[in-house]
């Protein structure tokens, strides 16, 4: 997607070839900036500081680590050392997990001479599949947005909450990259983007990305939501999730249950944008089965914005003594869900619609 | 109710019997300090300036403004002066008119030299009515809190959204006046505090007095509610209102509408709070029908907090560009209120039950 005018991914290639460049998301919004990873290390250190985040994006990135770190030492040895050093960067992220091993796998069986440029190789060819899996998703969601075009003929108002878009990719996002097909085709659309606290997520970095591709979109309150679907100002809702079971419990940022409440008693479509590696066969019941984060409770207390000094600070928001809890996320029910916006075409959120995607 | 241990009123006549003194609710929870009003003037920049807020406190300032004036100038002239430069103050505000309205009524009939000490008498006494009127709704709603207590055996999970607690009415509260009187009288009980975006007045007033006080208590997002309904960690909501239609459709802050609707989806009870002259019997469909003032886009854009140089700051979340929408209410529908909790008693939300209440 486009930063003033440009397009850009999240992660790219350095123009010589010996490098990647990511974005510093740790600087959004206020900050637009960009960083040099050179070796294993800087991308362990990128992961680690949460320079990237989003799950496709920290996978992509272990991937690169890899590969970086092949073209310095590419032994059994130094592959497996690097391999531990990156997993260890965020230890509970699956898809860094899976972007590791998948690369671990996939070098093992080549020649140590061969390898570095096969780990760059295999490197691209990830993150390339990672763009393709979210532009199919836009292809799906677009359909959404272009029929309720057609029965509103006026600008169709989205919903999302969180972040979940290219910023957490390579490009295009999951629950943005139906807004995104849908915009750049030309299809009237605006944004409510819920700021998402604790952590800011939506007015951090949804804001921005929709703001420098150029998407119409207005900040609210995590608590506005429901009173803009009373009155008929929300068309629809998109939303991502971190994990979804077998059945269609969603599990996303805490927050998301009550806009999927509000959605329902409304009657305006609540949908969730994933590729289809997020649904987790092994679970049913969300609310009962999926352990919920609790994090850090300076993420409630304190918050960071811009000075009018030009700085970057952090303030305390509650008096001293109170004490905070942050749950990460939450569970919506399935039943709550109007459909499921896959790489593959968009299902129903229940157990016999989504086997069919298999 | 006590400030680290001392009790205190959020309006009180000064030692001298010359003044009245209040809390600078601006300056909290960073800051504890008091000021003094000795004019009319002073009543009202603390009104226009947010010095004193919560609709009783307002009305009540508004009152001792009046019988402050009467002290220095008794003549109707001056009567009438007092009451125009009051109610600019805060033109919207209903319980302002309603002080200031309650005083000239009462003080035109009286004689220009005793003007001032009825006036004083008489403001007195609308505090003293606003407290009585709070203590009965903590008498009616302590029964609520004892038979949960009774039923599960251990501490009573109460919710509650923005404030509307002692520091909005002279003393005890609305929605905070139940818990008062039960942790007074000693049923454990622990409070989970909404931090209410954009304002923060969960997070900056509701913990800081029931810090103050002594009870427990844990700053939320309002994004955490309905999660910790899920997983049965709240045996109660209960929050004030602006508002109440005839049918019982309540106006309240912003983002009250959505832990209303999670209570209902998980069985929880949910209780407003309020004295009877809250509603309107003009009003029968309150999302129809009730205006949502629109605040300034700031409110949400920027933050204040406590820096770590000892100041309070003001910082911007969002990007530069960003709009945002700032709606400071919504309505809940009848449907999803189990019960109103009044100074004469708790009765169901529904226009047969409401009307018993006269």
């Amino acid at each position: 997607m486009k930063i003033n005018g440009t397009p850009y991914r999240t992660i790219w290639t350095a123009a010589d070839n010996e490098a990647v460049e990511i974005i510093d998301q740790t600087r959004l919004p206020h900050i637009f900036s960009t960083i040099r990873l050179e070796n294993m290390r800087d991308a362990e250190r990128a992961i680690r500081d949460m320079q990237v985040r989003g799950a496709p994006l920290i996978g992509v990135t272990g991937a690169y680590g890899v590969a970086l770190s092949m073209r310095h030492h590419a032994s059994n040895a130094a592959l497996n050392a690097t391999c531990d050093v990156l997993l260890a960067a965020r230890p509970t992220a699956v898809n860094l997990r899976w972007g590791i091993e998948r690369m671990r796998a996939f070098l093992a069986p080549i020649t140590v001479h061969e390898r570095a440029a096969a780990a760059w190789q295999e490197a691209r060819c990830i993150a390339d599949e990672d763009v393709e899996i979210n532009a199919s998703i836009g292809r799906h969601g677009i359909a959404l947005i272009r029929e309720l075009h057609q029965k509103k003929n006026s600008t169709v108002n989205i919903l999302t909450h969180c972040n979940a878009g290219w910023l957490a990719t390579v490009d295009w996002g999951t629950a943005l990259a139906p807004v995104y097909a849908a915009f750049d085709a030309g299809i009237p659309l605006h944004v409510w983007v819920d700021e998402t606290r604790p952590r800011n997520q939506g007015a951090n970095l949804t804001a921005w990305e929709l703001g420098q591709h150029g998407v119409p979109h207005t900040v609210i309150t995590d608590n506005t939501g429901g009173h803009l679907m009373q009155h008929n100002m929300v068309d629809m809702a998109i939303v991502g999730t971190d994990r979804v079971t077998a059945h269609g419990d969603v599990c996303n940022k805490i927050g998301t249950y009550l806009k999927a409440l509000a959605a329902y008693d409304n009657g305006v479509p609540f949908y969730v944008a994933m590729p289809t590696p997020t649904i987790d066969w092994t679970l049913q019941d969300g609310v009962k089965e999926i352990p919920i984060e609790e994090r850090a409770e300076e993420e409630v207390t304190h918050i960071s914005g811009l000075c009018n000094d030009g700085q970057v600070r952090t303030v305390q928001l509650t008096p001293a003594g109170s004490r905070a809890a942050n749950y990460g996320f939450d569970v919506t029910p399935a039943r709550l869900v109007t459909g499921l916006i896959t790489e593959h075409g968009v299902v129903a959120a229940n157990a016999g619609a989504i086997r069919t995607l298999y």
